[in-house]
């Protein structure tokens, strides 16, 4: 028998503490400590690719673009997809450095690398038509519609705040990237789409050209899961299990469950939009796609008891 | 036979063109053409690996960090290393996007990935001692030296046009991630050590940290070249060949040199530090480190006819 493969998506707390200053310092020592974590589910044994969120480092990239672009009058502001790759390029630097030292002080040699990872989403994704994601600074509404004019974004009042641009969210639809991955995955820990991937879309010619969007990383995570055939899709975040009446009196965690009871829960509302139900959608589409394997959703700290059977909640077909 | 193997290092002009904006739209043109050279290399049978410079870029990074941190008060600035980690995000996506378009439209079909890549260099190096390269915002007298209390930034005086925070520029001693680039070599082109790699020094303990330093791009390469054993290291810049008394009356050309007379001439002064000095030492280097083999000095343009023999400047060691 080979290594079990699993696939790893990290949530938000995995690269930030809540409350600490958003310093590039800072979040090196979170992830250095989330390095611990995953060097352990290395030493199990594990065959691991790792997908990141970038939602908060992202904003502030874009954010930091748009304000020098201001100071400085002749300093141009990035497109969305590049502040994507840049974001890549930072998280990456910093998981890679970190889990490369976590496994050689358990006494490995495991290269560790970054690849740039652009995903493909499709241009006639309905998410374009209802851009639902706020990135970047707060505008009054008469700047916010003369950008709006000027650069064609879509602005938004953004809960009482102010108003904000927009970006659409679409469904990841292939990591064009994966050969390489495919190609290093028996020996080396490869970090790939980060942020959910730069996305893409794919022109008439077959060309590709970034656009501005927000890809949900757990579904590139499961997407990835998927096109490796991997044994697990494991979905790391701040809570041991996922719960029922979460926060309420009635509050019940959730051990084993069936997509069927999955999909019951998810209609029954017990968890959060672009919180849990990113996450339990996710593992849903994994579970579905290959009866018998795994999708588990769990935190850091309990990944390799979840991934041995005893803890996190256990996604599967039946 | 197999394929006979170029690292290939790209000059700033292969991304931006003199006087105009530097947005990344710009860019982005610059790149398409010059993904085009890069695939006919490809289409003619190369196996390649890409190496990209960053000076403007990173600086621009670097610039619109604390200008966007003085605007808003809260907004931390990234530390240099993690600059350099997103010009590589940036850089990479852009040439791994455009060359993938170039070399379909040439019918094939050859993966192109972008590898963030740490480069270690050595912490008593004696660069560390004289910091030569000017980065970031100008400052004031007064509050270059506040800064310089405050961050320990090594201050310097620019050209009379302010004062600069300076950082080293030590030589590259090892690529972290070559395991990883000897195993897609042979399949996929990668685009690696962008900016001459993000400098990280070693630690006692193994461990690597990220410092503020830039790493030539070209030593960067050459490096590449020779743990690779390449058959050629190419080194593309504006000129079609290197020259004795560029720009003056009795300018003459250079077709093929071997490293004594190179050396002869990086004496005599000929070549412009920060310019075209460093290209021709790291071309010295490989040629003396592997006799038979070539260094090749040339233009994007001429390229391919430099590889085949009828084009730019090649060094060897006779």
């Amino acid at each position: 028998m080979g290594f079990s493969k699993v696939v790893i998506a990290l949530g938000g707390n995995a690269l930030q503490e809540m409350g600490t200053p958003p310093t590039a310092e800072a979040q090196l020592n979170v992830v250095r400590k989330t390095c611990e974590c995953l060097a352990d589910i290395n030493f199990k044994g594990y065959e691991m690719a790792i997908v990141h969120g970038n939602g908060p480092q992202i904003g502030r990239i874009a954010l930091s673009q748009e304000l020098a672009a201001i100071a400085d009058g002749e300093l141009p502001a990035m497109p969305f997809d590049v502040c994507g790759s840049m974001s890549q390029g930072y998280i990456g630097y910093q998981i890679q450095q970190c889990l490369r030292d976590a496994i050689r002080n358990r006494g490995r040699n495991v290269p560790v690398v970054t690849i740039l990872t652009q995903v493909v989403v499709d241009e006639n994704d309905d998410a374009f038509k209802n851009p639902t994601k706020p990135i970047g600074p707060f505008f009054a509404e008469e700047e916010a519609k003369r950008i709006a004019d000027e650069k064609g974004y879509v602005m938004k009042e953004d809960a009482g705040r102010g108003w904000r641009r927009h970006v659409a969210s679409p469904i990841p639809r292939r990591i064009t990237e994966l050969d390489s991955i495919k190609r290093l995955w028996d020996s080396t820990i490869v970090i790939t789409a980060g942020g959910g991937g730069i996305p893409v879309v794919e022109n008439m010619d077959g060309s590709l050209t970034g656009v501005a969007a927000v890809i949900d990383k757990d579904l590139a995570a499961e997407l990835l899961a998927e096109a490796m055939e991997t044994d697990y899709l494991l979905i790391l975040t701040e809570v041991g299990k996922i719960y029922l009446n979460y926060r309420k009196p009635d509050q019940k965690d959730l051990s084993y469950i069936t997509v069927t009871e999955a999909v019951k829960y998810v209609k029954e509302g017990h968890f959060a939009p672009g919180s849990m139900l990113p996450k339990v959608m996710a593992a849903i589409k994994f579970a579905r796609r290959f009866p018998g394997k795994k999708a588990i959703i769990t935190s850091l700290d309990k990944a390799v008891d979840a991934l041995e059977g005893h803890a996190g909640t256990v996604i599967t077909m039946a």
